[in-house]
């Protein structure tokens, strides 16, 4: 994702995978999300859980930051070809965020975002708002996250 | 919020406030969401927040700690009164997240949950779903964050 000419609609971004840890799960869920089956293995089994699990907002904060370490490679590639870098607006927010299935301990989520609509802004001329569908799969391939998100891109100068 | 049937549309939850520090803005971007302009001070000047501000996931993670601490106090009433206690269900997700305003370092944030809607659970005869609006303001009572998210609620046992 650099400039908002050189994106379009079909973009898919292969984001990686984080395997989900017991101390970063307990970690995470101390600060923000203290429920007992984000913290306790044996309190996990007796809740609707039925084992440690993360936390929702720690399971889409994975998305973000895979989503920042992949936009720093690409932006790394555009500098290392002399190329102009892009940077990002701000989110205006989500939408449709699912929390299809638990993420238990050791479980590998994959993270994939595409774009699924792009719009020129109507507040400022310099930004394009691109729409992403994203979601993580477990390693049995199944989705456990789903949401769509809105970002502000920047179009070429030359373009505006 | 305790059982279905004891709680009705319009209940408001004062969830209470949490002013952002400097380290915690840093130690949460650090892990999740780690872009120049929450960071970094210098670079957040030059960014189009201006100056350092919170990840939009860490002012949505606030709300659930300040939600679970509400519930956690709720249900030491009920307890205390010799009343029993609910086990709220998962969250299947939220809609319409929006991210209105930065939250720089020091701003206080004040959240608030309404439930606005409330029905039956058709896959599970011992739950409800209750829809609720959540947002937080700044102490200048600007909105900074609005969303709105559904949980499960369990029946009272004499009432499935």
């Amino acid at each position: 994702m650099n400039f908002f000419e050189q994106i379009k609609v079909g973009d898919v971004y292969a984001l990686g995978s984080h395997t989900f840890g017991t101390d970063e799960i307990k970690s995470f869920a101390s600060r923000f999300d203290p429920q007992a089956f984000h913290m306790d293995e044996e309190a996990a089994k007796l809740s609707h859980f039925g084992a440690l699990c993360a936390s929702g907002w720690h399971t889409a904060s994975v998305w973000m930051r895979l989503m920042v370490d992949f936009r720093k490679a690409e932006a790394e590639k555009f500098r290392a070809r002399g190329e102009p870098v892009a940077i990002l607006g701000p989110s205006p927010g989500f939408r449709d965020l699912k929390w299809l299935k638990p993420v238990y301990v050791g479980d590998t989520i994959t993270y994939q975002s595409e774009i699924t609509a792009m719009r020129l802004s109507q507040s400022r001329a310099d930004f394009g708002l691109a729409t992403l569908f994203s979601f993580g799969t477990n390693q049995h391939i199944a989705p456990v996250i789903s949401f769509v998100s809105a970002v502000f891109v920047p179009r070429l100068p030359q373009q505006q």
